[in-house]
């Protein structure tokens, strides 16, 4: 306990963001904190995004990142010791032309904030549209200036990115002049050997300045990319004083002799397209096009336009918590740098692990999506997202076929780490170990079908992959003659604080139930689907025999599942043991010991107790959450939220709220202390899963939706809407009181396990805690 | 059996080298088999050495490579993920100054053997002295020439290479210009980013030609090391021409114009010295006194010099096989290298993986020193050669304090790959797993007592080592309160193909015995030695505690150890059940499909067995042999050696021979592969050991020596020397009879079980097998 009381106090004391229910804003800037301000303020459209770096340039430290959805490069890879398997290379994120650049210089003096004298600093980005803000006073050997920054990434025309400078003269009579650019002069910092992804293709400044990089070539065979970068600039105040035009950089400058208290505006539109969508013989074509249309509006037309776009997402989406700022600010920070990431409309991309905030881990795919993010998506979005989300795993089905072969094995394993379903990532014990997220792709395909009602995804494309989904298993299994079961050696669980163990509990079961899905599934279609599929009778007879015979490690006298064959060998042994001068253990200890220990990175057993929740009884699931959870140190930003909704299942409600504080805030909070890096994009939905799966129990079931609601005791209340067949549905939720609000066609739920009506709208009394 | 045919025939037909029982010669020259030769005609002399690089150079495909003792570079690590305790840099022996060059032009045309028209070729590496000879006619569009190279380092003053080389005119009248050079423009293959290690530190051309290379600055603290070469060259039959002075390069230039029949001569003496002997300021003196000296006799009184020296050598480790011309060349190219590499003299030094044959695997310090070479040298060397590589562990206990710590474990962890002491290897499944090394060291040091019943190393600095390595094993474990016995988890055993397993039988019983042997010496040496090494009667009973009540799997069923907690688990198979194709399985299996696989890489239970021999009944050792010999692939140059000599222990004859040709002649008949990166010079005892232990079965126990020889029927005999307490004994088996002869006071020693007193000599009938 005095512990939290200290981890709380660090986290209060280091807090650089103000809470503030529906914005980041701070007016602290120190040079030591400038890229987790970056990280935290960065914006996003799905198309691309950026890291919220300034305008102006910064000579301090910094990471300067803008990322193009979809746009990648095959890095060589850099491992120590080869073996066979490894993939050839690793797909990274590319980090693509600034294109915020607009250099502001007073008396020739160009402003920096971490060498020139400011004050009076404002940073705020509106986690409702994404609008990005900065001011600050300025003050040079000859004036003094006040400069406002303010930009977003447009939902309505995702190619382009608004800007506007502003620059008030506060004393003196300054000469100004500010250079929008489109600067090509960068380098990942993610990149193995230090190579130059890019390379220039080509630019110019008609009939707009516009610069084209092209990735360079690849000895892998994998797709070349070329971004084009186009903008148009007008000011006021400021009269045009020439162009940039040299090699990675174009731009135009606009300069003034100002007179004292004179106001100028720089407005600077962007657009960006790639070869992805439009060959790179069009480029120029296409960014002169897209600017001149946007010529017809103003920036603060284009921002009530995209403003009332996020206002359509937030009428499905919004999670209102009243009497807690910041668990509202937590919950609205996850949602939209979410949205910002990923909304669905271009089924070839996915959810990357730092969205556009960061280069970190490379890849873009993660089985983070199916097992954290489907949920969520089903909820708050239309079915065709979390459709096109499944589609892809589909499109690359032929992909994970060839990463199943790599290792020897049949069927598909589908990647650890990937752009285009190739694996691309080199820790045997992750790569070739953690297979458990072939199942959790398996099902996705589940929830899908159970949430939606529609069968037509499951039983067409997604039969194709759990086929080979199963033929993977079924040869990765073996038979163990000893123990008469068969068994699967030499996993990774989810928690990866133990690596190569045999029999993982959650990865054999989640592996039982695939080959048990699966053959139910060619049980219900034609005959004539298995044979078009190529599945022989042998193969479903045994697929049946593994499914039933496989070795789940169990210990009766502690009425547990347990984690793996030889885990309760270990010394086992509460968190709270662990001096607090020790945590996080990935910053204080050896792997070795890590590995050795009983602590958990993040739910394992109690994941896969989660997803199959209705096999298992209530008393079953709280002795398993009493005896894992208290060795869990929850260092995976995917941890807390699945021990918060099962610690509210088994009403142990006070761990739920600690637990969903720590989802919502991980970042705000730099809980990991790693934000600087980027944002923990893939696990933003724990906090929407504590709330709405946790606090209010719902759960989508065969039978319909079901919820089981308490409202946190600091909370006044919290009120969610989530999408289910055809219908929206408000759920409020008060101490006392849970209210239903319903469009659409009357619906059956199922509260506190009785069934109700709901049409238009429905309350009922929450009982009191038994 | 089909398998091994094929496999037999495959080797016969790839060979490169003739047989021949004291020499490696050749006439063969293909293009892609030069790497291989250079690997196979390696010279060395302990100070220095290089590979079989062609003195005239060679624009083919080659891999030029010149080693000095102990100079290293600390590389930076290539690591995909980082994790806390890993090094900070990876040491790598450096790639030296290529003191061999001789350049030769005819006409102004370069010799190339890889261009040019050439006939008669033929090499020859001298297995008794290390003098390599190669000769050639090659044809210019102007003339035919012979050319012949020698060269040999010296034995007698280490620091000196000797070369001659001699032209000889068979057709026309060419001018003939040979450039004898030292180039230092050379770089390490094995370099993790392609840096440059070394820089130009000074050069000359007075007193003597002159090059100094220094290794550059490194960010880790470790020592700089310059190394200077020095030459002199001497021509008959050709006329001063100038001098080479240019960054990295030095030399002189010799030329005539050459008469038909004529033939011209050149000798090249060069010295090296290096900062780990001699300070850089003295090091250009050095050399010049050390080639003044040597001038006063010619190249062929050196070399006489150097083989009298070889010769003392031979006469107390030559190793002869009455009729069997491979089996002989397989000793014989074992020994050599062997010697060539480390004799004892310089007690900074070890065994280095690649010796000065090549820079794979980086480092020079590997507990194969330990495990496999320290029972060779304390039979053909005197006693101080294997003190001095125990010596050796002892100065870097400091270190291996470090290494401990920096997993967070108390006592002392020997590296697995060193220079320096300091762990320099990146793999967590190795560098913080493969801890059975530092069982290995401890042990190495009872094995120096045994032998030489010397025990003041034991009880002097030996005990401070076991100490500290039973400080960490007494950490390193952990009780399990289930199985009510101490444990040690996340281990590799010396089965590389199983990584991270728990209990592995082989660790955790070397590890109770180190344990119980710092118990039984510290109950040995005066109470007040333990209070001196701040040992605690806590820690005493600890240590014993742990030691009597380590878990030891075992199958009473089978009547075997099990290799660790799981092994029995697997599916396991007989090796001959693998498709032949699929062999070796490291170059045809994924690592997944390996590590789950029953396969073994080298002896692993069987190792622990051997080492502790007298703890087991010829059953326990027959069952287990029966057991894991069937399953074990002997893909590691470290196994063979240990099955043939338990093969013969449990009168699988047939098999112990077919082993003992596996490990003589795995570089000579490039069995993995591999030897063209250079010969796998820490696992060169193996055939010595197969016929020293396996068949004559020779023990050296508290009791003294004991054997239990049989021939091999191929064979007509053997016969072999071993030093033992002051004595030498030499033994020779026949069919029916083996004989000693001894010089020293007489021995008592055990043949098949029964005492015998030597004293001049002695000869014994040998029964019929059983």
């Amino acid at each position: 306990m005095r512990m939290r009381v200290a981890e709380e106090a660090r986290f209060m004391s280091d807090r650089v963001f103000d809470v503030d229910p529906y914005a980041i804003t701070t007016t602290r800037l120190a040079d030591d904190q400038v890229r987790l301000i970056e990280s935290m303020t960065s914006i996003g459209n799905a198309h691309m995004g950026m890291r919220g770096n300034f305008e102006e340039g910064y000579s301090g430290d910094t990471h300067r990142g803008t990322y193009v959805a979809g746009v990648w490069f095959p890095d060589k890879t850099r491992v120590g010791w080869w073996k066979n398997g490894y993939p050839e290379y690793f797909g990274k994120v590319v980090n693509a032309t600034n294109i915020i650049a607009v250099d502001v210089e007073i008396d020739g003096e160009r402003v920096d904030l971490f060498t020139g004298e400011h004050e009076d600093f404002r940073l705020r980005l509106d986690l409702r549209n994404g609008l990005l803000r900065r001011s600050f006073a300025y003050a040079t050997a000859s004036a003094r200036i006040r400069l406002e920054f303010e930009r977003f990434l447009s939902i309505e025309t995702p190619e382009l990115l608004f800007q506007r400078v502003r620059v008030t003269v506060l004393a003196g009579a300054p000469h100004v002049r500010m250079t929008p650019r489109l600067d090509g002069d960068v380098h990942n910092i993610d990149a193995n050997y230090g190579e130059q992804f890019w390379s220039e293709a080509s630019r110019g400044c008609a009939p707009v300045p516009h610069l084209s990089l092209r990735t360079v070539p690849n000895p892998f065979g994998t797709p070349q990319f070329t971004v084009t970068s186009g903008m148009r600039a007008t000011a006021a105040g400021l009269a045009p004083a020439g162009v940039v035009d040299e090699p990675l950089q174009v731009g135009e400058v606009f300069a003034t002799h100002a007179e004292p208290g004179a106001t100028m505006e720089l407005v600077k539109t962007t657009a960006v397209v790639t070869t992805r969508d439009i060959d790179q013989a069009q480029h120029v074509d296409a960014v002169d096009r897209l600017l001149t249309a946007s010529a017809s509006r103003s920036f603060d037309e284009h921002l009530a336009a995209h403003t009332a776009l996020w206002e359509r997402r937030w009428a499905r989406a919004q999670v209102v918590i009243e009497g807690d700022d910041e668990a509202q600010q937590g919950i609205q920070f996850n949602l939209f740098h979410l949205f910002s990431t990923y909304y669905g409309e271009d089924e070839r991309l996915n959810v990357g692990p730092k969205g556009f905030t960061g280069e970190k881990y490379g890849g873009a795919t993660y089985w983070d999506t199916e097992a954290y993010l489907v949920p969520l998506y089903l909820a708050l979005a239309s079915p065709e997202v979390t459709r096109a989300l499944l589609a892809y795993r589909h499109r690359q089905l032929p992909q994970a076929q060839h990463n199943a072969r790599q290792q020897g094995l049949a069927g598909a394993l589908y990647p650890m780490v990937t752009f285009n379903g190739i694996e691309c990532h080199n820790e045997w014990e992750i790569t070739f170990e953690e297979i458990h997220r072939n199942g959790a792709i398996a099902h996705a395909i589940h929830l899908y079908t159970r949430y939606t009602g529609d069968r037509s995804y499951l039983e067409g494309e997604g039969l194709e992959v759990l086929v080979e989904i199963s033929r993977f298993w079924a040869d990765r299994v073996h038979f163990s003659r000893r123990a008469g079961a068969y068994m699967i050696h030499g996993v990774t669980g989810p928690n990866e604080y133990e690596n190569n163990v045999n029999n993982n509990w959650y990865t054999n079961y989640l592996a039982a139930w695939v080959l048990a899905f699966t053959s139910d599934t060619l049980d219900d279609v034609p005959a004539d689907r298995a044979a078009a599929l190529g599945v022989t009778d042998d193969e479903r007879t045994q697929w049946r025999a593994v499914s039933a015979n496989m070795h789940l490690p169990v210990d009766e006298d502690l009425g547990v599942n347990v984690q793996h064959d030889t885990f309760l060998d270990k010394d086992l042994r509460r968190v709270d043991t662990i001096p607090g001068d020790q945590r996080p253990l990935n910053q204080n200890w050896s792997w070795d010991r890590i590995l050795r220990s009983c602590f958990i990175k993040q739910a394992d057993v109690l994941q896969g107790m989660y997803l199959f929740e209705e096999d298992f009884s209530i008393d079953q699931l709280r002795r398993n959450f009493a005896f894992y959870e208290p060795m869990t140190v929850h260092e995976s930003s995917l941890s807390a939220s699945i021990h918060a909704i099962v610690a509210a299942a088994v009403g142990e409600r006070a761990k739920a709220i600690e637990l969903y504080r720590r989802t919502a805030r991980l970042d705000l909070d730099n809980y990991n202390n790693d934000t600087e890096d980027g944002l923990h994009i893939t696990s933003m939905s724990g906090a929407w899963l504590s709330i709405v799966q946790g606090f209010a129990g719902m759960r989508a079931t065969d039978a319909g939706l079901s919820f089981a609601p308490f409202c946190p005791a600091d909370w006044t209340a919290y009120a969610f809407t989530v999408g289910y067949r055809g219908r929206v549905l408000a759920v409020r939720v008060a101490a006392d009181r849970v209210e239903f609000a319903l469009s659409g066609a009357p619906l059956q739920i199922f509260v506190f396990g009785r069934p109700h009506t709901v049409d238009g709208s429905l309350a009922l009394e929450i009982p009191a805690v038994r």
